[in-house]
């Protein structure tokens, strides 16, 4: 792998930030690495773990002589941070980000863009339970994908470039609208994180069953659930503020399938119920065949006996 | 390991009784094992992979002389197939099942059974997606909850021995009523089951996103869901019919916080949907503990690159 940038810059330096870090040495896709953090004890620890090459206490100073600046700060922070380094970029370098969603990363970033920065919004779609800059690893992206979201008129190069340095991360690379993207993920990601969130909070909160119980007969189904909804909730509250009618507009679609299953199973329709569950058996070996799950048997099994 | 049964006998050879006659033989518990299962060509995968010591072409057959008979059929088959083995059973043996929902299984068995047998209803709390002869293997049960629903009255020697079998085949044990066992299982397994078939036929049905999109982009959390959606129809088919009640009432609860975050969301109200998601982490950190589950950050991930 070749070198793709001179001086990339994080600002954020989370999960995602501290794994493209990792993915970037790994490869050797840039010659440095800067970065910062609004916490000071996130900068220390990056400091001390030796996260990047220089940690800075301003973002001003972070992003100065990048020709790569990685905004990975959660939805709500994109257009105070754009504010901030707007003035200090350079000119020719690729200003991206990481967020979740990307209609609103446009709204809030592209007020404050300086003349000759090339913005290119982009989302891996990867992550873990665990947030911070201890959490981050190689290998996060390997086989996943990016989706980027180039606005009209974006240069070819600049968008080239950033690509090639994904695919040199371990992902799989693909392009599209900001809006269809929004709509995309709030199928397979931000519906599901809700429901999901949701169904745990009805179990925490009923009182005939113990926490207890939930935990040690999770095994029958809570726990999928459980992992997506211990995921950051910052990063998600804002998710779903600035995806909000997506999310909603799928949530209208779930709400009504729910309600006639929910009749079927009142009115003891078998035959309903039975040809809805084959359906979506299809879908799943669909995600096996992609190579983006394992159909193992034994998969989150624990190892240790309790 | 000693042997505890002398025959064990099993009616309906899918995942779970082919993943006990594994475990069985992996500790040695029985002496021999019988089987039969209603299809033909299920009988004769079993006879091909020798799954247990002989397999019969009807239950009459399969339960006489055998010391403990387990129904492994789906819910709805219980009461017929009680009725078939009834006469046949030999005075003094246990019967039990392995139905994920316990008051409809001794409602449908209880009419049929003959005095002198000892009828303890159990539900191991262990599966994958797989069905069918071939699914089973031997640590299915390993550090997996088995639940026994002892009647009143029940005999309690006949109680310790099933208890000390299902150790042996690696499980832990727990004894609660029937009713509870019920609503546990809407919350952690029945519950959760029903909303990742609606999403996941949500997905399927929404043309505005294609079906690739959704397998290509699953990793975001979508594809927690659609493990379990792809479990065996006729089961889950047969648990929403049988459980009914329990159900609709975790489904109401649902609903009602599901509306609850959706007017949080369409009111821009990120105070509420933060303090949401951060209560609902504990209840992971809780099952990691318990070592219900792993909290590898490569969970699920594919080996090979797509």
């Amino acid at each position: 792998m070749s070198v793709i940038y001179q001086r990339v810059a994080f600002i954020g330096l989370g999960l995602i930030a501290s794994s493209m870090a990792h993915a970037i040495r790994r490869s050797g896709l840039a010659v440095t690495t800067t970065g910062t953090a609004r916490s000071a004890d996130t900068r220390k620890v990056a400091r001390e773990i030796g996260l990047v090459d220089q940690v800075f206490d301003t973002a001003a100073e972070t992003v100065k002589g990048a020709d790569l600046v990685v905004l990975c700060v959660p939805m709500g922070a994109m257009g105070t941070v754009a504010e901030e380094i707007a003035p200090h970029l350079e000119p020719g370098a690729t200003l991206t980000d990481v967020g979740s969603v990307k209609q609103a990363v446009i709204d809030a970033v592209t007020p404050f863009l300086p003349q000759g920065v090339h913005f290119i919004p982009g989302h891996p779609l990867a992550g873990t339970e665990h947030s911070g800059p201890r959490a981050g690893f190689a290998e996060l992206f390997d086989n996943r994908w990016c989706i980027l979201t180039p606005p009209d008129g974006c240069d070819s190069q600049a968008l080239a470039r950033l690509s090639r340095f994904w695919r040199g991360m371990g992902a799989n690379l693909d392009v599209m609208d900001a809006p269809h993207h929004d709509l995309v993920l709030a199928v397979t990601s931000h519906t599901p994180h809700l429901i999901a969130y949701t169904m745990v909070g009805v179990a925490d909160d009923l009182r005939r069953v113990t926490d207890s119980e939930v935990i040690k007969y999770s095994a029958a189904g809570f726990r999928d659930f459980t992992r997506i909804a211990a995921s950051d909730p910052t990063m998600w509250r804002d998710v779903f503020l600035t995806n909000k009618d997506a999310t909603l507009e799928i949530l209208g679609r779930f709400t009504e399938e729910l309600f006639a299953l929910q009749r079927a199973i009142r009115q003891g329709d078998g035959d309903l119920l039975h040809a809805y569950f084959t359906r979506t058996r299809a879908i799943r070996r669909g995600i096996i065949e992609a190579g983006q799950d394992t159909d193992a048997p034994d998969f989150g099994r624990a190892k240790s006996k309790g």
